[in-house]
């Protein structure tokens, strides 16, 4: 199997919310983050699959919050694809702080035509393009 | 059982992305939303609750997308509250548009003490204000 | 002259940062909803001025800050048109809480087509759409 | 006279709008970025600032433009401080892509005390920690 793929992302202000921490949902954004460079590594870049007329959507997400995280924090985001579907792609997420895990995340995406938004067939290209990443799940 | 709390809410233009649709972080915000006025609902407001030397923070999160919201949109937020532990509190969300179900999902919160951020116990007023909201899970 | 178009918002907890207080950067989000809010009122919505092939875009905005706003703050949100030019138009926008003034700006905007992206002059029917809203400069 | 500070920044999908383009409020936020990395390369950090008992809040703000910014693009960001008053900083804001000006800007923040939040003078320390990068206004 593969490994995890990892980011590293600096904490911003506006990000943290009143109680100093960073609110809830950016760790969603996040997440995010860590599959459009996955995608930089697997294919060039997000725009380069697009030009492919793929695209993704969201269709699940999970997250589990262990311990804060607070402004200027720097992050390593981790993220491996814990299985390809014929059209789906399972992701798992770790966001850490000098090795502690902050959060914890998985996401279910599916391919998409990018001008019909009908589901779309994963193609060799992309299951080989990611297949360094694949991990075992739990 | 009681019943769902609903809210309405209109779709911002900054909340929607290059797809033309609500970038997915944006309804764990929701769900945020959702909480605070079940709270302005359940206790006055949220600042009440805290006044009363509590706070709460995120432990879990669950999100199903099931259909884009759009710009503009007016969406229908329902929270109810599926689980009152001795410390824990599960939320149930749902977001709709017109009826049709766009997004679904749980939250776990813990109740924490304000100044030392350590686990507290729900006290009686806080689940009696919450009652008229607990449901069923599924 | 006409009289400012007023939109109620309430601050979210998400919009707070650190200090407690809405983080600069939302004003400018907020200026936007009173774009999306007074279109509404002047052309039944945004999406219908989109509908004639007409479009947006920002060229520069000016922001005083005098008084913090803060969670759960019911805000009130004024506009009004301080200009219209051949294809521009200038916006004056005032936030306040109880009567007490927090933020004022400025925003100017460029009428575009809508595929070209070229600037495109102002039609008759919006200039007579936006008229109840025009107000003296200061 | 001193130079710009300069900051990569890459554009996140979610920063992205309908049009395709990074929404305006979020250059407001990534001005803030700048302040945060100027603070890291005079004081070490802005942690370090609120450490001495001081905080910066923001008075005035002005952006001018000029060009779009896209998903995934690759921003430089730089800031120069145009005057150091006796509490107050004003900073001189520029976005630019591959060389080409995106968007430039303005802000006026003030120095207050921690914990009192009353204006406060800037100390010695921070006018020369600053002082590599105080630049001639335009």
């Amino acid at each position: 199997m593969g490994e995890l793929f990892a980011h590293q992302l600096r904490v911003r202000y506006a990000e943290c919310d009143v109680q100093g921490v960073v609110f809830n949902a950016h760790y969603l954004a996040y997440f995010d983050i860590s599959i459009t460079e996955l995608w930089r590594a697997a294919f060039g870049s997000y725009g380069a699959m697009r030009e492919q007329g793929l695209d993704l959507v969201v269709a699940e997400a999970r997250l589990g919050f262990e311990r804060p995280a607070r402004f200027d924090d720097q992050l390593t985001l981790e993220i491996g694809v814990t299985k390809l579907g014929n059209s789906s792609i399972l992701t798992r997420h770790r966001i850490s702080r000098d090795g502690d895990s902050l959060v914890r995340g998985d996401m279910c995406h599916v391919f998409v035509d990018l001008t019909t938004l009908r589901t779309a067939a994963i193609p060799d290209w992309a299951r080989s393009g990611l297949s360094p990443w694949l991990v075992e799940p739990d």
